[in-house]
């Protein structure tokens, strides 16, 4: 219970000298903690309501208490909500109005709470509020995934590791390797929504309160799922805050990828995309470009949000309970982190669903490179031959066409029998880039099949 | 599927030399990655018996394999097996070894897997593993530290907030808010191994395999709950290591405020707690320390954990899909998180039932500082007084207290009475340490009923 | 060279429609990167000149230009100046102001510079102002810190290692500890600002401008020391705002030190130190507390800082030059980095020389716990004991004491050569507080004598 | 000075127990502190001497101590010296092996020293010989990199602004910026190296001892520049090792995109590059790969580098003074840091020198994309126009050659004097590549001649 005002008279006692200009506006939350206004008055509404039924208010200071909060809320959705830094943090500031607007009755609100407590309940509401924002996001991305790759579903592309060619793969299966990715990322938004949902209200400073509070009527008015078990804790403790950090940091290290892959496709080398022109930007002096700017920004803000987390995580470290002021320095690296996912996630679901595939460079380039040479080594274990000799007439095949400067499938048929008399005729339906394709058929394998397959599945599921 | 062998006669059609010595040592993992032989092995035995199960192995291939890797298994746990950095890592060490000892049937065991699937699968088997070796050391710690809060449920402390002395709490209750962050910790650990739980085996390289294998099968060989749905992120994400990471972050971050608290309470200044002598080390030059080195060596070992959390999501920022050799990184962070986490749960677990309270020196520190100061406003405004103007007389109260050295329940009633006329005789029982605990009787409140409570309700559930 | 504008005819020629409305917002940069506008004249007023000087801009466009940025900067100063998010940034902001208030001359000013050169001088530029500031504000601390420490040149208090009582030691000493921290923080800064004080100007886009610019001369009348002897480099590389944040996080590290031993010494368990009211807030329901808020913050703000480096370092890692979009990203954590150190330099440098200590409480303190046992031991080498042996009659001796209840100089002399018939009368000088500070009298040991004279000699520096 | 020994006797008189068996094993560091023996056996030399000079050791100990320190260094180079965990760091074991040795004198080492000084000196000892082999190598790869560049002054490749196609530039040119990049990398080593070089020794504990010692004496033998001020410090600090891994870290981010460019150039889309095979590895199942392991590996260490910068930087958060056993965990952080920065240097100086530029699929990629619109725009400001307003015409000029289907310098006159009558003959000068690349011939340009004055002035210099 850390309230605190810049020239309160309960100081007098003790202190000799009001706060110094520069701490009070060092130290002051205001700026950043308005944002948490909406919660905060939710969190009093509910608090009061508890208080009313506990007989702890009257039923006239509660009427007041709703009346006076909704004008502050109208206030300060109009803009015309003064703040004011004397008053320090978004809580002092819409006490003190509700004490302007109904008087004493908004003297008795605090009443077996306090700074601590009421703090706690606004983040976790906050940070509930903005995973389901994220989730939308999540799923309004997905959706788009799965537009463009029922679209692609057949197309035809290289598949890399080490940014090499290695097999055919379609770009819908590609694409949709992005969507499983934000399946777990949802998950851990949600895992981190169960975790927060308890209610930290009746805590008070740290020890609980002597009033008879009844702290499951308040969760229950806030949606809470339950009350936090330890009053110590629940005023003390931000480690829901980080693991949303860290379920955002994961995020975007998957939008980081998503990005370099999109910022590759677009490159001139590459060509497989063409990005909406609306999400690019060009320059004025070298007409000639067309910059990937959202994703190039999705993929530089991946710094911002793992250093967030970096700064939770050091924020926490090593304090002792139960509330320290260094806890104020929980908000903005949260704020940021929610604005900047929400921002990210909206940047790339407008673009996604526009993406057009350049499926003949596409194709092109998977047929370059020997890409079935696997399905070759393949063909010839079904034909008898131990898995690591395969490889050896594969080898030799290989080195046969980069010698007559053609790729596999060109490769005369006496030519490859030379290398080993298993190898007919069928030889050729295994080496093109369709026939490798279709034959990884299992679930999760690159075949057409497979990805319509799946596409069936998320849409029932959805 | 980058199976490759330093001088593998398959390389001989493009590579003109052979891999460069150092290149070779500054690239091979087998020195880390053998760690996991055990779980590579159990892969292996999965995947032969579906491959045996689906026609694609002959029964007598899969019954030398089941017996030349269970000799492979017997001479790694006699410490006999060679290890080879030539071999590179961990797989290939296995196969070759295998090879040599059953011959042909050795080389058709890697028949519809990569080297890309088969570490995937084994990186998630070893964390799922130690997962599970982690849970139970959180709750050995748990139940440590339920002993304790019920033998010292009616303790009084002092309970600070921002490190000043703000009321009196239970020791109990303090340390019940360490059992409330490890249930969370729990679960992150519990969701973690949930969403890891799914198998990469039969993703191959990165798009599948050609043969007819049948994925849920070695998934369930290996206790499994499902497969990968996509074989492109089968192959190249690593998520779930950060998460594992990430949930250790978190843990780290409470335990070291668990060892800040620890390290405070055992010094010189405020000799609150004993800790065993075995947990602690003296100085031979000044015998007079007794420094509380696991609790310190704790508190420093979160940087370890927090450093490798960066290092892994750094690894996978913008890595295009699908394997790179890059990812090969992602196992020391992993490994030395395991080892840490439990090496310092182990430190806890085995250190916190012997903890001794200094029952007296907490009890003084609890009654110096005007800790009921709240107690009495909370008298006042159940007088009638609001909230907020109840806090003028204690401010007065405490005032008058300085002033006459002495602590609030030492206040004559006749000079509270001049504060205010409201107080009564019965002021004294609300003013003293034991009173203001016991008043904090709800739900996560600090009273000892309170205490007890949650101590026979967390007995219920275990 | 990425100049753009929403609706450029200069792009007619490829884009087919213009930026989507949320892209045009979270692409822009205007609303951070305006805190450069008096670097971005500054650079333009140099480049304006230089290409006057070559030749490349006629006389009297250079003063329209000189003029036209004189209004600019002052309608900026005057808080007049309409800010666009449509045009995107600062550069663009200002130049688009500039021709409309000069007109064609305006457009002039572009020439031979692009605004990747632009943007990296200005970062350079703001950044090299913040290391002035920024070093004024440690060189008043460090100010501060020499005046308290004269003052408790001769104060005694307990060293600890482990937080347990070691050795007494001088609190002008433990001052002067945190003095040379910031001496090394200083020196780190100002290697930056050498390394980064080099002019990008000329490296337009990436690769350098056709026109006969001279680099020197803008670099010259920029204050830079050199000019970037590479243009990709110039315009790509942004380790200067990494090396800025390590500096600042290596000081924020210092500085969390520092804040943790005042909120220690601050807490009613040691009473060391009282800070001046003004630093601190109090509670109005808990009148008795007296909260350390800046030293709070201030170690609370070190995660920002940690977290600024992380996300710089994140950003930067695997970009390919030149220039990317994701180099946007490297403002935010450049420009709170600023904001941060500066203001917990400001709060330290205020309060410290207003540190009240409590010297009997330090000295009480250091009597207690045998602090002065390694004086004996180094006592009984001097008369001929070997060191490890003489540490076996100290334990003896503080066996004896904790057994009768005293501290060392409390033990008769006959106890004492009881255990070793070396030692003599003169022991117990070397057993008192004061003996163990002077003796410890060579360079940096804690002796007042040495305390004094390294205050002598950083006077003489300053 | 926290010297224990597990079943000391010295701790009699207060531990009623042995240390237990797991936290002698989770606190023991020799494990890894062993690598530091070569520099504890330096210091330990240098203050034995410094001992003897002084008169508080007799010559004949110091002999004797030279001799057996001799003596214990042959037995660890032989790989025969038998580390003990028992003994619990690596002071210790060499101590106890000289006692054991030399008997007496060995007890009469530690005079005047603690092992908090002692650890302190090695680490720094360490720190500044590991900075000598860096720079080595760093200064090696630089060697490599100018070898390459003036092999390829002349040769034309695109350069890329957000991997787009924005101008012609020299391959010299480009390697050079990593050149640059390096030269900043070294100098922050070397101001790390000259902050770090003040000996600690003399510090003791923490206060500095009651010997006569002569600190500038062990610091002149050792190498040192000078001793440090202040004794807490001395002991404390660990800002240096965090300085070097910042540095590391900065180096790092740099190879990373360096490592980022090598992959992509050598990938099938851009084919600019051929690396040694041996610094590649195959897929025998893939034989058309060639994956470029070194480069990639070396990107994805970035991660480990920085996770160890961030684990330092949280090891040292809000510790107190002066030294806690926290920070025991500075040394592994470190001496991984040193192995990773030392292999990513080698493998790449190893490497660069054999990079095979492919000159024509550079030349071809520069000349596609309009890459010398920039150069139009110029020539038409050189002839008269504004510089905004020459770019319309630019931009009419690539909307006709987009409807042609050829590129700039394919355009008829007539074409182009149809977008602006100040175009002539001579504008097909400089919309060649080569014309392109010549005219950017200033400083820091891209022109052959400036990157040949740059490797003359280069080499000039060593």
């Amino acid at each position: 219970m850390s309230q605190k005002e810049a020239t309160n008279s309960a100081w007098g006692g003790r202190f000799q000298e009001s706060t110094d200009a520069f701490v009070a506006e060092f130290t002051a939350s205001v700026n950043f903690d308005r944002r948490m206004a909406t919660e905060d008055i939710a969190g009093s509404l509910a608090h009061a309501q508890m208080l009313v039924e506990a007989g702890i208010l009257s039923a006239a200071d509660g009427e007041a208490i709703r009346t006076g909060l909704a004008q502050v809320q109208a206030e300060i959705d109009a803009g015309e909500f003064v703040w004011s830094v004397a008053l320090e943090d978004v809580h002092m500031n819409i006490e003190k109005r509700l004490t302007d607007l109904i008087g004493d009755a908004g003297k008795r609100l605090h009443t077996g709470r306090s700074r601590n407590d009421q703090v706690a309940t606004d983040i976790r509401l906050y940070t509930r509020a903005a995973i389901d924002r994220i989730t939308a996001e999540i799923e309004r991305l997905q959706q788009g995934i799965v537009t463009v790759a029922e679209r692609e579903a057949d197309t035809i592309m290289p598949g890399f590791t080490h940014l090499q060619t290695a097999q055919p793969i379609t770009f819908g299966h590609h694409l949709l390797a992005w969507y499983e990715m934000l399946c777990r990322d949802k998950g851990r938004f949600q895992d981190c929504r169960r975790r927060l949902n308890v209610s930290p209200l009746g805590a008070a400073a740290l020890a609980g309160t002597t009033y008879p509070i009844v702290r499951e009527r308040s969760a229950q008015l806030l949606g809470f799922d339950g009350v936090c078990q330890n009053s110590l804790d629940a005023v003390s403790d931000r480690d829901f805050a980080i693991e949303f950090c860290a379920a955002s940091a994961t995020l975007l290290m998957h939008l980081s990828r998503f990005a370099e892959e999109l910022i590759l496709w677009n490159s001139a080398a590459f060509r497989f995309v063409d990005l909406p022109d609306r999400f690019c930007t060009g320059s004025s002096i070298m007409p000639q470009k067309k910059n990937p700017d959202a994703p190039e920004l999705v993929r530089g803000k991946t710094g911002r949000v793992y250093g967030h987390l970096t700064a939770l995580l050091t924020l926490m470290k090593s304090q002792p309970l139960a509330y320290n002021k260094d806890n104020q320095e929980d908000k903005e690296p949260l704020f940021d982190t929610v604005d900047t996912v929400l921002g990210c996630l909206r940047a790339f679901a407008d673009m996604l669903p526009h993406l057009q595939a350049q499926r003949d460079n596409m194709l092109a380039a998977a047929k370059q490179g020997f890409s079935t040479a696997t399905d070759l080594a393949d063909y010839l274990v079904r034909k008898g031959l131990a898995f690591r000799d395969a490889h050896e007439v594969v080898g030799k095949a290989v080195a046969l066409a980069i010698d007559k400067g053609c790729d596999l499938p060109e490769l005369p048929l006496a030519d490859l029998q030379g290398l080993s008399p298993l190898i007919g005729e069928d030889v050729y339906a295994v080496l093109t880039v369709q026939g490798s394709v279709n034959a990884r058929n299992h679930i999760g394998g690159t075949a057409p099949a497979q990805v319509k397959a799946r596409i069936a599945a998320i849409k029932a599921l959805s």
